[in-house]
């Protein structure tokens, strides 16, 4: 009996249908030309499955739509090796079963695959084989995009090896359906408290992991419900488990520490507790006879408010074996959090430092986690900061098992709003060396245990998709997921290899397209940081709101610890041994060296590490202060620049996607000059160092709506005041209100630029008329994450081609709605050229 | 107070939004490269208008609207002319006003327009000017199209004037919505008994028009509801008047000749009875008040069961003019549609021949109408037949005025399904010279009233747009709407002239596109003529059901008069002089001349006039059944070539259309497969002559579904007889049924196709199977205008690149669903190429 992929697979390749991005890398879009000639010549007719089973039977699906979708042809599905041509699925051992002529015995590292062409009596067979089942998936995938990226099949002899076992996602899904971070939609797992009753999104991430080599998810947030446990969530879980199953993909599931007490009913969750123990083994049980293949659990503690060990004085050993001791008679993992810190650090002692904890924590622990326990650690020592060191931790867990935490969802990315392509600063910190041993001891292969031979290791993506039909609510967002999977597989890959095949597969092909995303995609993680914290200011945005905004104060003064100590003498956390939190002290010595030095701390780290005065002078010979105004204008030009490439590929990419992926570039044009100004303005302003090439504070052409004529609109302090130019917007109380002002310039075309503010509560509208005319009209009805009057909800609205003459009345209707009060910050009007 | 389109341009200039059709040709694509710096160089910022009132009101919203489509500039609407350069809309008069000195004085006529460059003082005006304001309108429309064409603007002096002062549109929707021969969608002007509450669609068709010249459009079925002319109906009439008067397009309605007693109370509807001729001038008196430009009536009278003056042994002249001194004193139009004749025909009598009804009726009565009564003539004899001669009322009709009826919705071409490119056809009838006086009198100087020097005449199109976003069911079919307003306006274009201009204002200018695209609309009604009706056959369609599948006996022993007359000796209508009917005599003699004679009768007319045995041999040496033969297979052939063609286009046309347009033309290269076998079978068994190429008949690869292995299928005769292959299909009366076949052929790479039957009611689901595996799943969901096996019904699967060995047993199951029998007429199986 065939599976349902297969007559999946049939519809998907039979009938065209619109480009929404829910395909993501695995839209098998027809090749064409000579080399779709040439694949046609040479496929095969067959494909054998030697093992009628997930997910060797996925995998044969996937084959059979893929092609179908790439060579126009179904290939037929068969158990046995047939007397032609047949591409053959099966693991070494069923291999040497069914055809022990062939040798195939030479063995694989698990989940590694073998792809190998084998001549027998004239046929020709593509042998994609594995020493487990889920090998061959990751062999069968392996050729599609092989075909898909135009690369030669009809002679091949290429094993490929992940490079460590746990290649992870995280999902960080309330049960109610919400998701803490995610900027994708809602949750494709849970609805009202239980398991979604339709999975099919489930069952095809599911797919898009397997594609990566992904073969763990845990499925809840990590902020953990502890009903999550209650016995009648088994079946939720359960069901889930079955929709992922056949993709190999293992689910897990983020436990609340004090669920002994809180669900269980005892007096203690004290993990040295024997009935503590007891309540953790027979949960565990209850949850494997049901899930029997269950990959582990999740668990933070003692941090942001977690129950955890600290209150019976206990360690974080203590907590992680307790839970490890019942996972391992299955085989589980226990993902231990290494993202402890205190949050009521006092911002006044100079000494504390929030960098210093996982350190501080965890290191005068090593060796007594259990074996099948793991430090889930987070990338940087802060919390996915736009630039961070790589945490000093991974260097200093010689006797326990670690792995990466890399956040997928662009938390502090912009969110679904900012394209920014992770990879690259991945490979920042996984090729950093931090000199653990005498050899290199790269972060990656650290966290993959392979430095100090640890039994497992590896990486855990927080990736937070959701039911938007593309996943992430942004189309280029894909590229990090699909970088995720890829550099848990080989983090030898480098930033441009990956790009290229995500832009390949996704987009498809033009070398146009190719081109112009590519560079878009590999310059936007430098783009983002320019504009949003360069220097190792880290994001200078809302820490203690949305995350996303700017605001620079709101690191400050406050027990949080994202401090940058930017004062009016200068800027940065002094982390120096010497001086300082000793938080380099942490670092192996070749790394705290270099770094201790602001003669050889690198410039892109300084400010992480030093305070230094806005004079001190970088090794481009810029002082910092020039180079935060720079940075921040050549970010804000940078983005304009994609929307303008991005335009020149209209009628290379698909309507929907070139259309969204317009707009959100157009938009993220528009913020970068919003934090663009805040934060030159804010620097400006404590520093009183004027911008050498007098930009900040000098913007030509730019209206101020405080200063217009008003009808109606009334002028508010916005706070913080960078947030807003001139620190002052104005808002709308009536039906109706305008701001308006007379042309004095010169006759000719311009361009007008609206700064309104655009808040989540309501939908305001907006119109805007010349001398009398309606020349636009438009809405605030983007879901900006506030409903205030700041640096995130403040939006752009540009309108080309306007002739104005002397004397012309400008005006700006607003009407507000639903508590959003139609509030504009200003007008620019900017001459174009012909 | 600007009115609300130039908002309305705003906001379409300044979203990107998909491509649905809706815009048709008026979409103002954003011209770029070298053409677009050239427009931008030398567009002036200013569009004066000299009468702040529509229609010019709407003229220059259109143009700010279109240019800031092209070019991406919001002009200025000024009231004046300013002293620097720019656009002016205004009427001869108001230009003798406001600039004597440019001497603008020239007449022009009414609605004739003249674009005008005027330098004065160094600045440019660009000059748009009519008599009157609707004129300035169409010249507005014009110079849009002129750069939206690529054509300069920047030095003009072109006039414009119509052929005919009538080019209107009538539409046959009813009050409850639905449209009698509508085919995309309901109704945009009634819903539920009166006009809809939301009438935006309105408003935009008449755009639609208004760019095309059309000048007036008739709101109701000519199969009138006589409730339309109650009291209640008048401000829902007057509301849709008001929609349309921006756009200068005047409102006619359809009435029932029997009001006077149905609505009026009256015992009699006799045109000489004084109360009935008080009771039309009261009721005209009436509708003037409300809508006092409403441009009068459209009468079906004595014609296909509609009440007429035949009850009261008065002429068709006494009925119209009842109606017309109604009208008069409004200044309105009295439409008498000529299309009166007996449907109940003894088809016994040879001498009977509806063709002959037109002329029979209305030549007699010539002279007797009144000067505001119009007879609407099809323009053929029967009934908008894929081939007809051009009606010889045309000619009869001297001392009376007239207008052509031409259908816009394809009632007898294949409706929403089939891509057909009417203009063609109408072409060949405008421009056919009947020798009606002694120097050239084509159709269209006829219908224009230009030979007899009648005060009016014109066009009349049949268009029927309805609520589907592309307001036809098939993008390429706006073409026929366009076609017709340009031929309406100047019937001198040719066809390759006006699909070269709709093509590239609808599809954007790329020259692979226009190509394509003009020659499958140039090449299409030559293409359905061949595989529905060659020769003068006159389709051969359902004519007694939907007028849509094939049934060629339909024509044949009722009233209605279409007879072919074949029988197993010969085919074709004697409508000759000598021997036949006589119709032929109608005829002005230069025309009757040719036509009565075999040796000089055109090819294409032979079966329309004269009855022939199938071994008679035409001009080009083929005997007549072999032309019938051959032609189908061409028709057929040269639909698979459109789909075909249309495929290289992708990636050059957006998304939705490009999917759209080549779904319509797959489906329509598999119906017309279904005519061509219904068509040649028939002959070939009536004739019992075979086809000399050997393809009528013998199908290699095809398996009739009855004689493969049914498991629950039951074998049933279909009727008629041709409308399946064999004659026969199997139907399913359980849940499930199955069909299946071994397969015997050599191994390879195989097409199969499976005709199946997609009824109306019910949605059938399919499945395919090859040896075991599913390869294929589809549904009957297509909405055919039929809810039985028949011709219109069968529907084809295509399915590529399927592995067959031998031995493969291939299985159709089919699920029936709400009535609609999952029914199978057969299976090809072929072989493909690399």
């Amino acid at each position: 009996m065939l599976s349902k992929l297969i007559l999946a697979a049939a519809l998907a390749g039979a009938c065209l249908h619109a480009e929404t991005g829910y395909d993501a890398w695995l839209r098998y879009q027809s090749i064409e030309g000579a080399l779709r000639v040439h694949v046609r010549a040479t496929l095969p007719a067959v494909v054998t499955m030697l093992n009628d089973a997930d997910p060797e039977a996925a995998a044969r699906g996937e084959l059979i739509r893929g092609l179908r979708g790439l060579t126009g042809r179904t290939l037929r599905a068969e158990g046995r090796i047939p007397r032609e041509s047949a591409i053959v699925l099966g693991t070494l051992d069923e291999l040497g079963r069914a055809a022990p002529q062939w040798n195939l015995g030479a063995p694989l590292p698990e989940d590694g695959y073998w792809l190998k062409t084998v001549i027998d009596h004239g046929a020709r067979y593509t042998v994609v084989t594995a020493s487990n089942p889920r090998g061959v998936m990751y062999g069968a995938f392996a050729m599609l995009r092989k075909i898909a990226l135009g690369e030669p099949v009809d002679s091949l002899d290429e094993r490929s090896t992940p490079y460590a076992p746990i290649r992870w996602v995280n999902q960080w899904d309330n049960l109610d359906g919400s998701i803490e971070r995610g900027y994708g939609g809602r949750s494709i797992f849970w609805e009202n408290g239980h398991a979604r009753a339709d999975l099919t999104r489930v069952a095809d991430y599911g797919r898009l992991l397997a594609s990566l080599g992904v073969n763990g998810c845990s499925i809840n947030n990590v902020n953990a419900n502890p009903r999550l446990l209650a016995a009648e969530m088994i079946p939720d879980i359960a069901r889930i488990a079955a929709a992922l199953r056949p993709w190999g993909v293992r689910v897990a599931v983020a436990v609340d520490f004090a669920s002994p007490k809180i669900l269980g009913g005892l007096d203690t969750f004290d993990p040295l507790d024997a009935g503590v123990a007891a309540w953790w083994k027979q949960k565990a049980d209850e949850l494997y006879r049901a899930i029997p293949d269950l990959a582990g659990f999740v668990l933070k503690a003692d941090s942001e408010g977690r129950a955890g060990p600290s209150i019976y004085h206990r360690t974080h050993a203590d907590a992680a074996n307790v839970v490890a001791r019942a996972l391992a008679p299955h085989g589980g993992l226990l993902f231990y959090r290494g993202f402890v810190y205190d949050h009521h650090m006092d911002w006044r002692n100079p000494k504390n430092d929030r960098a210093r904890a996982a350190y501080d924590n965890f290191h005068g622990l090593d060796g007594q986690f259990d074996s099948n326990a793991v430090i889930q650690i987070k990338n940087g020592p802060i919390d996915f900061q736009v630039r961070e060191p790589a945490s000093p931790l991974f260097a200093a867990l010689e006797k326990t098992n670690q792995v990466i935490e890399l956040q997928i969802t662009q938390e502090y990315f912009g969110q679904a709003h900012h394209t920014v392509f992770l990879p690259r600063m991945w490979k920042a910190t996984l090729d950093f060396d931090l000199h653990a041993g005498g050899a290199s001891t790269p972060v990656k292969a650290l966290a993959a245990g392979k430095t100090f031979h640890r039994p497992t290791g590896g990486f855990a993506g927080v990736a937070n998709v959701g039911l938007d039909e593309n996943w992430f609510g942004n189309h280029l967002s894909q590229a990090n997921l699909y970088g995720f999977g890829r550099l848990a597989w080989d983090p030898d890959l480098t930033s441009r290899q990956i790009v290229e095949e995500w832009t390949r597969l996704t987009f498809g092909g033009d070398p146009k397209v190719d081109g112009t995303v590519a560079a878009i995609q590999l310059g936007s993680w430098r783009t983002y940081e320019n504009y949003t914290g360069p220097l190792g200011l880290q994001g200078l945005t809302d820490i203690t709101g949305n995350h996303y905004g700017v605001n620079v104060e709101a690191s400050e003064r406050n027990g949080w610890g994202q401090w940058h100590r930017a004062d009016e003498k200068g800027v940065g956390m002094d982390r120096t041994v010497a001086t300082g939190t000793g938080y380099i002290g942490q670092y192996p010595p070749t790394v705290a060296r270099a770094w201790e030095s602001l003669a050889t701390c690198p410039d892109d780290l300084l400010l992480f590490l030093h305070h230094v005065p806005y004079t001190y002078v970088l090794h481009d010979g810029k002082t910092v202060i020039q180079y935060l105004y720079d940075s921040h204008y050549e970010g804000a030009e940078a983005v304009a620049g994609y929307a303008h490439q991005w335009k020149t590929l209209a009628g290379l990419v698909d309507e929907r996607r070139y259309r969204e992926v317009l707009a959100q570039l157009e938009y993220q044009a528009g913020q970068a000059v919003v934090w663009r100004d805040a934060v030159t303005e804010w620097f400006r302003r404590t520093s009183g160092i004027a911008d050498a090439r007098g930009r900040v504070g000098s913007y030509p052409g730019r209206f101020e709506a405080e200063a217009m004529h008003l009808d109606g609109y009334q002028v508010r302090d916005v706070v913080p005041a960078e947030d807003a130019s001139g620190g002052k917007a104005v808002v709308c109380a009536a039906a109706e209100c305008s701001a308006w002002l007379q042309f004095a310039g010169a006759a000719g075309w311009y361009t007008l630029r609206v700064q309104y503010f655009d808040q989540r509560n309501g939908i305001s509208r907006y119109r805007l008329r010349v001398a009398g005319q309606w020349i636009d009209e438009w809405q605030a009805d983007l879901l900006l994450p506030t409903v205030t009057l700041d640096s995130s909800s403040s939006t752009r609205r540009v309108i080309h081609g306007v002739a104005l003459r002397p004397g012309d009345e400008i005006r700006i209707e607003g009407r507000p709605d639903g508590g959003e009060p139609a509030a504009l910050d200003y007008l620019e009007i900017v001459p174009e050229n012909q």
